[in-house]
């Protein structure tokens, strides 16, 4: 591969991680790890570098296995019920769990079996020898296999290798990462932001990632982007370290210098692999130290370090690559994927009607939140070109299957007081968790209608009745219809999102024909969007009127943080999001917003928690302080 | 509960974890942790004590998704293959992927489709407003709800929190555990042990598992069996910590202090817990401050810990306790488990024959290379007496499913050459593991037959036509026996390990015979118990003339250690045991110790490792360096 390439290309996964050790060979890096000797107490979570062979039985000695009384079981012969046989006091021992067994006996009576007739003790039955006797080496005799090499040490191991006569164990180094940030644009954590500018977030995360791995971790400061720097720190940093990880830069874009910089000082295996999201990836090798050139997007980032680093981490250590558990789970929507990509889709996931249903969330490689929202991983392979909805697939797990199963899952209308609602459900009790996908009201109860969640939340604005959510029920959900329940959660003022004061005076909704004027809508399906067609068809106004009808946000706070940053004069939301933003705000309406339960939700267990929160006093207090709620009728069914 | 009571009372768990709860809380004892602000990058690992709400929006300004130029989508309208548009110089800007939007653009042209006409930028096609543009706040935007409190701090979190705005962030404490390890015959790790004395190898033990759950942990030295110093020690370092863990003397022996220092110095809430192994475990409170007196046992300590520890640690830091992985696996054999009892069952687990089999190890609460070797625990439920063998019944995993489904499961006979090949075969490649689980040759062949192993290690003689394993194959395998392969592993001598010179001049079988000698014997199907009573029968000695005969071990370096020890004079092995416990040997026969594979599995590319083991001369080599082996046709297929 020419490392003046300037395109980079899209080596399956597999493949590159091939290329990558070929190169490594070819460059004579080390295998595996060094080893070292340490003492076992600090060896906890350690990789053995050798196998451990017991040199010492455990127990060491034949002991007693209960509190009791140690005899000769042969002096015990024909002892019953109607003939006890009385031993005098030198033909039995008095011990404990542990005591070794004194010399010339070979059983243990328990104590609760034991009578006293004067000194004697007397015994109802007869005892076989070697009765609660724990022998020696009946945990581990001499010259037996222990633990064998490439086994992470676990607090159970430690103890029975210390019982087994182990003082030290050999143990391989730790991996030594450095991280090595570039970018004229960044900035490190805790700086003061100019515009254009984004803080180091990729180092504070990859080194974590590298930490949990059981690496010892040097960040270096960042680098500009300057090809001659950074090549004079590669260089250096690399005779230092077991992996050098260069953040950014790994692209073919002009200030893309990291593939540059690997062919020069060193070589190039691989630019651009076929793993979506994270393809821009650099693999090489400087000196005798493998380099990976990972993508600044975070999310690429994060996988890429999955991908390609862990892997090479646990071959230095020879021990085997750590796996997430996996599930099997329903995907709640159709899947798109780009052929010849291993698409790594976040999803999250919840158990729906005892399936357990994966919601995938957005895909872009700088959406770091989809990765702190995920419950699972979903890896459609290069070859497939995506799922449909309601396929079976496998998913990687990221948190634990117990926690996912009580998981009280929620898809619909964005709303702050279900993200309120989440917290304060948490805070109660760590076992509840609310999860919240945004999907517009028609999508969540579309999502409920297919038993992809227990709750859907809407606003959606009947232009026929003016009644609110209960005339879709039947349109939507057809013949369940009349199982699914409906809970008010809150009254809450929508409005027009304006700049700070209000500086064009906005008042109705005719004003957002004005010329000059840029709207800000949300996506189809929307209940905001459809109470925005309403009001334009009562004012007899055509969309195409507004300038800016057509550009989507997800989120009243994404609306609000469109208007902020000046890119749009006016978006229509909910006031509480205008408060977040510090804008100004011109309330248009008064509306409902409720929770449609699934039918048998709503006496479900996993569901109670939410409806005592509803009703209680403190929540109802901080909902209204959010500004722009009502809770007159919080909690109250509807329907 | 009265603390004089000098027998426990087996509680259930869950009863007893309650019961532990309202001590707590009649003691006035904290529900939660007290919080501390951190800055971000130290956060990692801790648990959140309050919802973390995105301060700031990321991105923080809209910026390109793409390298190319930005331009305004107005001005590509109509552009065309044919009808191409020219955008003079002052109508672009060249942007890399990351870069603020500049004023005016709306919309990002990839680079690989502009072509540039002198300065002026040539496009082929209209561009849509925002192509290729990540807004403002596309990943979080300010006012959202990023973590709720309870929640684990993992990578992506923290570089999330960090983008949000966050520089700190409000975390539990860490949990502050004091371990006290008790016992006159307890000595510290390092220590040169006396007769009866052992090693403290618990507190290592439970340390590490404090640590694994995040505790910040502190060892006291080992206090004698002293109620008046325990008590002073318990009173003094529960006022230091958040949780106090006694080890030993939670039993109802002479030595056994735990429940009345913690009924004197405050409140026993529990003592005896219907939980196997480990119920002598005392709850209890002391001051203001859980108290856990936890069996001396090791299995029985380290369950212990799980079991109540972890969710008392979990309920401080307000997080969901962690939970294993689960699994369900068909059971090897019969399991009996006592009513009344949660019955901890440490299991092997293998994939045979596309089926996960879990294969029970021994029991004790001495046997910690019970832990130390399962791949999963299984809990026979209280009310419950037992799984048939074949029964499907569900595991926690201890180690990774797919590292279990990759392991080669050897069922029989034991034969040191097997260690070293597990040892062998895991230095090569870590992804490969041989577990080996001693059933006896018989006991192999039979779970061969019921499809629990990949390969059975067989010496059976037969004694009509002395040979070896290959007549039993029809007898035990039935049909599949035609199917079934066998490879030899290695010839051994078998012979008497006696005293080290051999000081009762041993020299044949019938000396066993003689007065005062003691042997110790092997279980039944133990391939060395039917060659023990072939040599009887030869000879003419009835089995009941040996003493000791009845006595019965379960692995040569079982027999080895019993005649180290002095309890027998003399025991039938390989002469690999003897030389580990420096014994005398006295060869007695030469034999064929070989594999028998499971039909199928000789061509399967899970055991190819230990094909190409058994053929490298470097194995060969080091196996006839332990002595008694010869390896001429190590490797060969007998059949």
């Amino acid at each position: 591969m020419s490392e003046n390439s300037p395109y980079i290309r899209d080596v399956p996964a597999a493949r590159a991680l091939e290329a990558w050790r070929a190169a490594r060979e070819a460059a004579g890096c080390a295998e595996r790890l060094p080893a070292c000797l340490v003492p076992v107490p600090d060896a906890a979570g350690r990789i053995t570098a050798a196998p451990v062979w017991a040199t010492r039985s455990s127990p060491p000695f034949d002991a007693a296995g209960m509190d009791g009384i140690a005899v000769r079981s042969a002096d015990t012969a024909g002892a019953s019920e109607t003939t006890p046989v009385l031993l005098p006091p030198d033909a039995f021992d008095v011990v404990d769990t542990g005591d070794p067994m004194p010399p010339g006996r070979d059983a243990v009576v328990i104590r609760e079996v034991v009578h006293y007739s004067a000194k004697d003790a007397e015994l109802r039955a007869a005892v076989p020898p070697y009765q609660h006797v724990r022998s020696i080496g009946e945990d581990v005799s001499a010259g037996e296999l222990l633990l064998p090499e490439g086994h992470r040490l676990r607090p159970a191991d430690l103890a029975a290798a210390v019982a087994a006569g182990a003082e030290q164990l050999l143990v391989r180094d730790r991996p030594k990462v450095v991280i090595l940030p570039t970018g004229d644009e960044v900035r490190p954590i805790g700086s003061e932001l100019a515009p254009g500018e984004i803080l180091d977030t990729n180092s504070l995360m990859l080194a974590e990632q590298a930490r949990e791995a059981g690496c010892e971790v040097r960040c270096l400061p960042v680098e500009p982007d300057d090809p001659a720097r950074i090549t004079a720190v590669v260089e250096q940093a690399a005779a230092e370290c077991d992996l050098l990880i260069v953040i950014a830069g790994s692209s073919a874009g002009r200030d893309d210098y990291t593939a540059r910089v690997v062919a020069a000082a060193g070589t190039l295996a691989v630019h651009g692999v076929a793993v979506r999201p994270g393809h821009p990836v650099v693999l090489g090798v400087v000196g005798r130290t493998p380099v990976l050139g990972a993508p600044g997007y975070p999310v690429s980032a994060a996988l890429t370090f999955d991908i390609f680093a862990l892997p090479l981490l646990a071959e230095l250590s020879g021990a085997p690559p750590g796996r997430r558990p996996q599930a099997r789970a329903r995907l709640a929507r159709k899947l798109a994927s780009p052929l010849g990509m291993d698409d790594w889709v976040r999803v999250r996931l919840g158990m729906v009607n005892e399936t357990l249903v994966a919601t995938p969330l957005p895909r872009g490689a700088g959406v770091l939140t989809s990765l702190v929202r995920a419950d699972g991983l979903l890896v459609v392979p290069a070859g497939v070109e995506g799922h449909h909805a309601g396929a079976t697939v496998p998913v990687e797990l990221l948190r634990g299957l117990t926690e996912i199963e009580q998981t009280i899952v929620a898809i619909g209308s964005h709303d702050l007081v279900l993200d309120l609602a989440a917290s304060a459900l948490r805070a109660e009790d760590p076992l509840v968790t609310l999860a919240s996908s945004n999907a517009g009201s028609l999508g969540g109860l579309v999502a409920l209608r297919d038993g992809l969640c227990h709750v859907a939340g809407s606003h959606l604005l009947d232009p026929v009745t003016g009644e609110y959510t209960l005339p879709y029920l039947d349109r939507v959900l057809g013949g369940a219809a009349a199982d699914a329940a409906v809970i008010r959660l809150v009254h809450r003022e929508q409005g027009l999102l304006v700049a700070p004061g209000n500086p064009l005076r906005l008042g109705e909704i005719a004003d957002l024909t004005r010329s000059g004027l840029r709207y800000v809508n949300r996506q189809r399906g929307a209940g905001t969007r459809v109470l925005l067609d309403v009001l334009l068809a009562q004012a007899g106004i055509a969309p195409e009127a507004v300038d800016g009808y057509a550009r989507e946000e997800p989120t009243h706070l994404a609306v609000a943080a469109a208007v902020a940053a000046g890119r749009a004069e006016a978006g229509l939301g909910i006031m509480a999001a205008a408060r977040a933003f510090g804008l100004g705000f011109v309330p248009v309406t008064r509306e409902p917003y409720d929770l449609v339960v699934a039918p048998g939700a709503l006496e479900s267990p996993r569901l109670a928690p939410l409806w005592a929160l509803l009703r209680s006093g403190r929540f109802q207090a901080s909902v209204e302080e959010l500004g722009g709620y009502s809770c007159e009728e919080t909690g109250r069914r509807i329907r």
